[in-house]
């Protein structure tokens, strides 16, 4: 009988958002008139229309498709020179960081992008992930066999946890161990935490002494708030432009580090900039210059390896797709996005206002649109999602979820209507702590 | 430093495709001229517009994102019920095969499911791969690790190859030795070879006879000619029509045998019947009467390991190509495909007479868009593969590339405008052997 791959029947059974869902279903039943007003601020989906842009290219690339003299089979397999190309000179060398556009992979999203990257790199690799994190990295790293059995809290034996605190502002200084794969996110999902260039500098440091590979979630990047109030800087007007124009305070991409190219790959996504959660379109970036090794410590590229995975495996992104997502770096397209992140980020102020006022110790929210919030000392955070979910009528995610260091915290996601936001933040003044 | 993956090293470095590009490439700056009236019949990529049913459906989906009211963010990793559901009844239970909706899993294209399926399989089995074979089902084995590095004819070592040859007509017995996983794909490609139920049955009996598992790849299944004249068959025209109802003497999916839903998996596709290979949607059938191993010999149902596998590391098929594929189940839908596949069908009559006609013995091209054509005598595939291109600018994919079992022979696509299949049937007419 052919052998399964047992790694999966180390991964907990109950996976967040399952459970949470199971939660909201049970009390809808139960309160069918309560349920009528839910909430929802827990998984990180976007509410608000797709960009008009994205919108119109796909509807024409649709079209394209159904005339002979326009019609496209086959796309390269890591994504139309068109999109790449875009991406590379906008998110990149606009910025002033050196990426061509063959380091630039076009993937159906990042979430499939964190998963797949594993296929490339060896299973002996020491891995290192933040507690709390996107539950999908550690559950790729159980499913390729990169960790030994989960333990009572949740945690899986072989992972060296790196642990976000109040203490050190959610985002954890390079230990002292040796890890060889590291997943660093920021802005961070579920913290809401983002990392100064001095804390990411010494990543890379870390990474370059230890010859260790930085996989860097960027998904949230676009959420950084660059406006120059926000980070008062020397050289007047003149020096927060320039400070802008290198990424400000807050890098938006590894590359942003001197020595990064050398060491990290980075993921972003157009999910939380586009809307395309539904659409699905995210990019991988991996430099040529980034080097792994083998088991006899011959050192090789990973670029031929990442592009003999996606054309062994993959046909590409849907074309339509792809010139939505080229779409998004348009003008208009660029203003339109601009005024989605905007529209979010308003909720998160409002959010993350509306629970201060009721008393709950807030964090993030400020560059990312999750607010990371603390519960009422001597509850956990499932007790405050039930709280949440019966009293306020809100679904929010507890922290547990995410790891055993979100214990304490429950997240709010900013993707909402303007009006759910305010609403919620009304709930919250009104309420009694339970 | 972190490791790479070195099973990655193992792989043959000129995949084939790219090699007949760079001697296109090469042709064509040499004969400019010559270059222009190139007609190719190489890469089995389709070349008509897509149907129109499916154009409208991706558009009113784009359409839909625009709007608050209709916005669709993530949707469910394994694909939506709106088109499991029109699968699993239009090719399954319409047909008399019993699959639930939920053993239909979506994904961006057969390609890509063919690889990830190793996922949740253990690095243990021992993989049965016919040969000549779509050369994907061998690179993904060798980047997972299941096999020792290539030998000098291109094989692997630790892979079970089973010949694919005039005298067994492209249809292989199954073997003596034991395999856990077997690769079939019929209609296949690049032979043009079906399977016939008997043949069929005698595979899902060594399955069963093994506990192995059937990788079934049905991606052509739609260029299976059901008209009853084909299969001259008793009981009249009723007994035909019960024929036909039931997937005829050569069945379309693996689940028309019986005892295949405890030992078979199917890949489909809808690159070849609705022209998707540029829009990106497959699928897989995964029953959940399935069983694999673990090493101490506990039975458990692959079904839930591939729903996780979903759920971790997707999220699922883009919205408007989903509402495509689904349009193309519509009674428009239907009627297009229909005439798409007859108009490449006809080529392929076209191209078999063409090769025929000059002197070529020729097989498969009656219920597969491949023509697998034999070289002249003391030709290798490459040699006729350069002829082509030279004498008759035509490009075609030389059978070695499928792999050793593949020399001797050529692969002609049908995927072509009509014009082109003519031209090359009359260029092959007026040819001079080489």
């Amino acid at each position: 009988m052919a052998y399964l791959n047992e790694n999966y029947l180390k991964l907990q059974a109950g996976y967040l958002f399952p459970e949470i869902a199971r939660r909201v279903r049970e009390f809808s039943e139960e309160k069918p008139e309560a349920a009528k007003q839910l909430i929802r601020c827990g998984i990180g989906d976007v509410t608000e229309p797709l960009p008009r842009a994205a919108i119109e290219a796909m509807k024409a690339a649709a079209e394209e498709l159904g005339h002979r003299e326009t019609f496209r089979g086959y796309g390269p397999e890591q994504g139309y020179e068109f999109v790449r190309s875009k991406i590379a000179q906008f998110d990149y060398r606009d910025r002033g960081i050196e990426i061509a556009d063959d380091e630039i992979f076009l993937s159906d999203g990042s979430k499939c992008d964190c998963g797949h990257i594993l296929d490339i790199l060896g299973g002996q690799n020491k891995i290192a992930i933040t507690d709390p994190v996107y539950p999908v990295y550690v559950d790729t790293n159980v499913m390729a066999g990169h960790t030994g059995p989960v333990r009572t809290d949740g945690s899986y034996e072989g992972i060296l946890y790196l642990p976000c605190t109040i203490e050190n502002n959610f985002v954890p200084e390079p230990p002292r161990e040796h890890a060889d794969v590291i997943y660093l996110c920021f802005p961070n999902n579920p913290t809401g935490a983002v990392a100064s260039r001095a804390q990411l500098t010494s990543w890379v440091q870390y990474a370059r002494n230890h010859d260790s590979l930085l996989l860097f979630d960027a998904a949230y990047e676009a959420y950084i708030d660059d406006r120059p109030h926000l980070n008062p800087l020397p050289g007047g007007e003149e020096g927060a432009k320039r400070q802008v124009r290198a990424g400000g305070e807050i890098p938006h991409s590894i590359f942003e580090i001197e020595g990064a190219r050398e060491c990290a790959i980075e993921f972003r996504s157009f999910s939380k900039t586009g809307g395309f959660t539904g659409v699905r379109c995210g990019f991988t970036v991996l430099p040529k210059s980034v080097l792994a090794r083998t088991e006899n410590g011959k050192k090789l590229a990973l670029h031929p390896l990442w592009h003999r995975r996606w054309s062994t495996k993959s046909n590409g992104v849907s074309y339509p797709v792809q010139r939505g997502a080229e779409a998004l770096y348009s003008a208009e397209g660029r203003e339109q996005v601009r005024a989605l992140i905007d529209h979010y980020m308003g909720n998160a102020q409002i959010l993350s206002e509306g629970a201060r006022a009721a008393g709950f110790p807030v964090h993030g929210g400020t560059n990312a649109p999750y607010i990371w919030v603390e519960t009422r000392p001597g509850q956990t955070s499932w007790q405050t999602f039930d709280w949440m979910l019966r009293e306020l009528n809100v679904v929010i995610t507890p922290g547990s979820g995410f790891g055993s260091r979100g214990e304490g915290f429950f997240r709010v996601s900013a993707f909402n209507s303007r009006a759910n936001a305010e609403e919620v933040a009304r709930r919250l003044g009104e309420s009694k702590p339970s």
